[in-house]
Order: structure tokens, then sequence, then C-alpha cells
């Protein structure tokens, strides 16, 4: 039996068959080529469904579910995806709309939600309390209690990364100010960055060979190259992120005390460059201190796939 | 059936008699007395529970089980009681020495817990996604999602008060900087008040009149106080302090999206006073403003009975 997970992106849209391994054993994926209808939408879906059944050789009866990772809201009760800013979506009966080209038992969640899922369920961690952070354009999470995701009352829960950790401090692009997401997203470490090099233009920093004296080119990646050289400028900014991070993360820890807490995203590829630290600013600040056991911080395993294993894997 | 609900604090262990309709019908209390030992604060806990049967003329058999709050970490499932700083206990097993005394199923939690699942159940919220938050001393708190109590991987979880929301900020007992205890507790408001008449001596304010001119008698009921009269300087620490809470409230409905949030402690019984413009600034706070339903904010209908009637409902 296999199930298929659908990545519904503004960019693109990605379907993955699954196996009862929990691999993607094949993906078909289209331009999501916005703005466009609903409709058009969801019968892109049901035709990459259909043609990668084909390419391998599968009747529905082989295929258990179809589950898709939404980039808004997604409730499940009612089939309705309630509201996706990126695709235009207010109040679409998508799961009506998907069953009348694929006739199969169909799931939604919110994308980051099925990526946590994705992460926690293919990565067998032996726990039924578990959080994902992920660190990239903004900040995502998903968080499973009881060996369930927390969607709250309106499929809305999970914001991680829009909790102020400075309500003073930098604004984020919700409207609010000191979002976690305003200074632990890649896109932070980042802005971060360039700040410190228009600030200090004469700085002695291999940074800017990084980036071919050009600011404009820097990325979250030549902070930790800057690091691995032990460049005082990368290894100040590197002090300062995972400062933040520490913060945003003590209080989920403090909330939740999940047994794992997983931090995906591509900064995370930096490993215990990046996580050695966190641990130890982030052990200094749980209320827990003294407790038997506390959270495990460690780097997701899954990355990108973590989104469409997820979605395979949902259930009502 | 009825259920013993004990609150064991740090300066008096209540032991409360629950009916089937979720009431307290009877309570007995003693000192705590601390410094003691482990074993004659259970003792003494025995000893309560055993007055309260004779005098309302129950046997065993009439009892389905005792429940007890812990100022700290209560371990369900080995019965221990790691750490309770206040007590001065470190790994005490406390189900098995309660258990010589009253041999009856013995529960345990957290205190904050215990009142959440004491609201949570009594007051009937009609949701499995629920939230208590405590402004007292400091800001406790509890929190209910698919109907369970989230206990985290240490029995630690729900920490609601030490997540910081200005880590730039004001320092906190726990050690970190800017928690939302630092901000949001009736002691916090105290601070705020006492701090703006010092910086102001020749303020034109009620508070002068409410505190007898003695700033070190102002308490949080004097702000609302001044407010009900219009003062302006009580209008401003109550913005102030509102907008603090709001900061607060908004990451916690991030993270859960509880369908109840209810406040509780001798702050909330000020209602709409401080329960409106709380509202009011959370909902533009939040990441949920397009969604079709969200968190309800209300003054908790329990409040000290909360967490012997919580901890009388406890179960395995």
């Amino acid at each position: 039996m296999y199930r298929i997970g659908v990545d519904l992106g503004g960019t693109n849209i990605v379907v993955g068959l699954v196996d009862q391994d929990m691999k993607i054993c094949d993906t078909k994926s289209c331009k999501t080529n916005l703005p466009r209808s609903a409709e058009a939408i969801v019968a892109d879906i049901g035709m990459l469904c259909k043609e990668i059944m084909k390419q391998n050789r599968l009747e529905l009866s082989d295929i258990a579910s179809v589950g898709v990772g939404v980039p808004g809201t997604a409730n499940q009760e009612t089939g309705i995806i309630e509201y996706a800013n990126n695709l235009g979506f207010d109040m679409v009966p998508f799961v009506d709309m998907l069953k009348k080209h694929i006739n199969l038992p169909i799931y939604m969640d919110n994308d980051a939600n099925a990526a946590a899922w994705g992460e926690y369920k293919a990565g067998k961690y032996d726990s039924d309390s578990f959080v994902m952070v992920t660190l990239g354009t903004g900040v995502g999470g998903g968080v499973v209690v009881g060996g369930k995701l927390v969607r709250g009352c309106n499929y809305a829960a999970g914001e991680l990364g829009h909790t102020t950790i400075d309500f003073n401090g930098v604004p984020c692009n919700c409207g609010r100010t000191g979002c976690f997401e305003a200074y632990g997203s890649a896109t932070a470490l980042i802005q971060q960055t360039k700040a410190a090099l228009t600030a200090a233009t004469d700085a002695d920093t291999v940074l800017w060979e990084l980036c071919d004296n050009d600011i404009s080119k820097i990325e979250a990646k030549h902070v930790f190259d800057a690091v691995a050289k032990k460049d005082e400028l990368g290894l100040k900014l590197l002090d300062n992120y995972t400062t933040y991070l520490a913060e945003g993360l003590a209080n989920i820890i403090n909330i939740f005390q999940p047994a794992v807490l997983t931090i995906g995203g591509g900064v995370s590829k930096a490993g215990d460059t990046l996580l050695n630290p966190v641990r130890e600013k982030t052990a200094k600040l749980i209320y827990s201190r003294n407790a038997k056991v506390n959270t495990k911080i460690i780097a997701a395993k899954y990355d990108n796939d973590a989104g469409i294993i997820g979605a395979a894997l949902l259930e009502a």
C-alpha cells in the first residue's frame, strides 16, 4: 500500500509517492503559476496524482490516501481551506473539489504542521512529545503532544515563529514587533550580517571576500563559512544569532518540555557549529534546569522531504 | 462516590472533599510548618484525609482517589516528587509514602496544572483545547490539548509565565530577562505602579490617597480603584499593563489557538476593566486575525477552589 503526499506551495506543486517504509519513491511536479483559480490548481494536483500512479503502475486500490500540505489554514473537519494568503484562497472547499479528480480519502493540514508530522513519524522519535522548528525564510513550527499534532480550535496553532521575544525590538512581517522569526530566521541572520558590514565597512573580515565585496550577495551560509575560518566578525554574528535562538527555544521548551526538539531549515545544515552554542545557551535559560530529564535539541533528519512524507501520513 | 483533592502549599496544606458534581463539600487544613521532613508532611496529609472522611462519615470505599497539587515537579509515572524548591523536596517517593497512610489510588501533578485542570473540568468548557493563565504573585499556567493536560517529558511543561517577551527587559526571578511574569503578574503591576509614583512624586493622582501616601502599601487593586475614578495615572498604568498582557497572551494563542483562554488570579477580579482592553489589544497581535474562529478570552470561573477540585479530579 502506498500513500500520496502533496506539497502545495506558492511556486511549485510537488506530488510524492510514499511507500510503507515512509520513503518517497517517486515525485512529479509542476509550477503553481499564480494567480490561478482554485479549480485549475486542484485539477493540476489531480493530474499529477494520476500521472504518478500511472508511471508506477498503481491503481486507486493501491493508494490508501492523499494528504496535502497547505500554506494556510486548512480545516480538517469541513475540508475547506479557509485562508491561504499566498494562493489567494478564501473558503475553498478543497477536499470536495479534489475528490472529483481522485476518489480517495483526502486529508490536509498546514504545510509546517505536515513537515513536523513527517519528521516525527519518519524520524521514529521514541516519544509522544515533539517539536520541530524550521529556520528558513521565516521561522516555522509544528508541535506533537500525546502523539498528535496540536492544531487548535481553528487549525492555526503552531506559529512558533510569531511569538515576540522583544516587544520593543525588530519589526516582523506579521505586523507585530520582535517576533522570534525576526531574530531567528535565515533571513534575519542575513539582515544581521548586512547590518554589521554596513556599520563597519572597514572591518577586517572574510565576509567581504565571501560576498564578493557586495553586501547584497550575503547568504546565511557565509556566516558559517566565516566561522569555519575563525573570522572574528563571523564568530560575533554567530554568537548573537545563537543567543536569539536560545531565547526563542527556551520559551518553547518552558511551555512544552518536549522530549525532542528538532531544528530544520537550511541554517540547520551548519550542524554542531550552530547547535552546540544553542544547546549551551538554552540550558542556562530553561526553567527546568533542575529536572532529571530535559529536551534533546537535535538537527532535523529530513529536510524538504518532510513536508511530502508528513502530508502523505496525515490521518483523520 | 467522592474524591479528595490536596493543595500542598508552602504555607498551608488544604485537603478538600469533592463530590460527584465537582463541588467542594468540606475542607480541612493545617500549617505546612517548613522546614519539615517529607515524612512529617505526608503524615499530616494522611491525617487530614482521615479526619475529613471521619467528619463526613465516609469509608475508604466511598473515596475514588486522592489527588495532590504539588509546587514542583511531580512525576506521575514513578510517583516521585522530583523537585519542589519551596518544600525542600528532592526525589521524594511521595505516592508510596502517602499510600502507607491512606490506601487509595493516589495521583499528583504540578499545582498550576491541577488548578487549570479543575477550571477546565468543573468549568465544563465545551472544547478540548484550553489554556488557563493565572496572574498572581507570579504568572502560572496550565494547558489542555486533546482533553489532556500538557505535561511534557519531565512533567515540567506549562510554565507560560517563564517565556521572555523582552529579552532586553526586566529581570525575572527565574534568572532570565523579560519573562511574561516580570510584566504580567500582580507583583509586576505593583512594581510598575510604585515606579510611576516614585518617578512623579508630584503627580495629581488618587493613588496617593489609596495608599495613604505610603508607596510601600500599593496593591494591584489600587490601580483598578483609580481607574474606576477615571484617574489619569491609573488609566495609563492599566494601559501599559494590558499592553504587556496582550503580548504574552498573543504568544500563547499563536502557539495553541485554544478555544478558550481563562485568566485567573486576584487581578482577574477586575473583570472587563482588565479584560476588554486585553481582548482588543490581543486581537490586533494574533497571527490568526483572518481566522473564522478565534480564542475566547474570559475570566476564570473558579479561583482558589480550582487547585483542590483539579487535584481531586486527577486521573492516571
